[in-house]
């Protein structure tokens, strides 16, 4: 399937791919709402992008929308969805059921969009043949004849910092070619396999910053 | 304290701020590995930086390094953890103690570096009065007092969509100028009171939106 619009392998800018969630989860909102059209001002208003913004998003995929009417919602997230990738299922494996694992592999919402947790791998022998999210906690050291067996779209790396690089590399040799990383640690990855990270303490450093630095702005007045 | 070389009040751009927790992790992986000094050009190498663009960020708070003798390990990382507001306790409370509140409250890491999680609330009855990370999980309506006796720096949403503006609502009344938000909806705050979001489902979308287009282009191939 080539999207209309769009060249032939032209990678669409970080940007949009970072705001396209963002349409995704507020055209679902509206859409439960019931709201059956929605312009591209009223979008621009209710998530802070200009107009113009949303236009030249929405314009990477193809021409939405018609002059003077806007967007009718159920269409426009319908292909949203498509962009997305969301009309299909995607199989995953997670590597790691401490705290953080087990708070991901409970997370509803994935499930409800396709997103299914096929296999769960940890290292530790008292977490081995537990079950966790209907899945049972297999030894880490049967993930390689796994990923031999089950074709995996995604691997999910939660587990602490010194496993995450090694843990990446068996899951990339395993043909897996989506990695989205937990593990507080930057992952060295060949061509053609995607990073997505969640760094928690990052995070949690820049929110500390920018206290301090209103903390600093008040002690100065 | 004002920073060396910074002017009163002047913000610090949002891509140094995003760099900074990236220099404080690798200075400290080359601390506990014994590395006394390096010059920007291998931190630039390390990190996939510039060694101008990690000159640069750097400048923003001050002069450190020598010419022809790089940085000083163990003293540039005092000053990005006294950049980045880590030579200090932060009183924490968690809103949510389901599966993502309880992965977060179990993160040995923030008490290390001093982020203390003093209070967590939930309204679900089966929760309250259970012990997490030490705390006594307290009802939820029992949160505005609690602000109001005890001032908190940061506030930790790990709440449903649904729940997410009214906690943070008031935790901003009750003096909180500062977010951690894990529920999954965009937040409104007055001047003056900063949010980091973690948007798991935002992650993942993006993710699965970076798969499909080198499977797209795969099948083009």
């Amino acid at each position: 399937m080539t999207l209309r619009g769009r060249k032939k392998g032209e990678a669409v800018p970080q940007g949009v791919v970072d705001r396209l969630p963002v349409y995704f989860r507020y055209l679902t909102e509206l859409e439960s709402a019931g709201v059956e059209r929605i312009s591209s001002a009223q979008l621009g208003e209710a998530l802070d992008f200009t107009a113009a913004q949303i236009r030249s998003d929405l314009s990477y995929f193809g021409s939405f929308g018609q002059q003077g009417y806007g967007y009718n919602v159920a269409d426009l997230l319908e292909q949203v969805k498509q962009i997305l990738g969301l009309k299909r299922d995607y199989s995953m494996v997670l590597i790691g059921a401490g705290n953080i694992g087990k708070a991901i592999g409970s997370y509803e919402w994935f499930r409800e969009e396709g997103f299914q947790i096929k296999a769960v791998f940890d290292i530790d022998p008292l977490l081995i043949g537990n079950y966790h999210g209907g899945c049972v906690i297999r030894p880490f050291d049967e993930l390689a004849v796994y990923l031999a067996e089950n074709p995996t779209d995604f691997g999910i790396i939660a587990t602490p910092k010194e496993a995450g690089q090694g843990v990446c590399d068996l899951l990339v040799q395993g043909g897996v070619r989506s990695i989205w990383n937990f593990s507080p640690t930057y992952l060295t990855v060949p061509d053609g396999v995607i990073v997505e990270d969640i760094h928690l303490t990052d995070s949690l450093l820049r929110l500390a910053f920018r206290l301090n630095e209103c903390y600093q702005r008040t002690d100065e007045e």
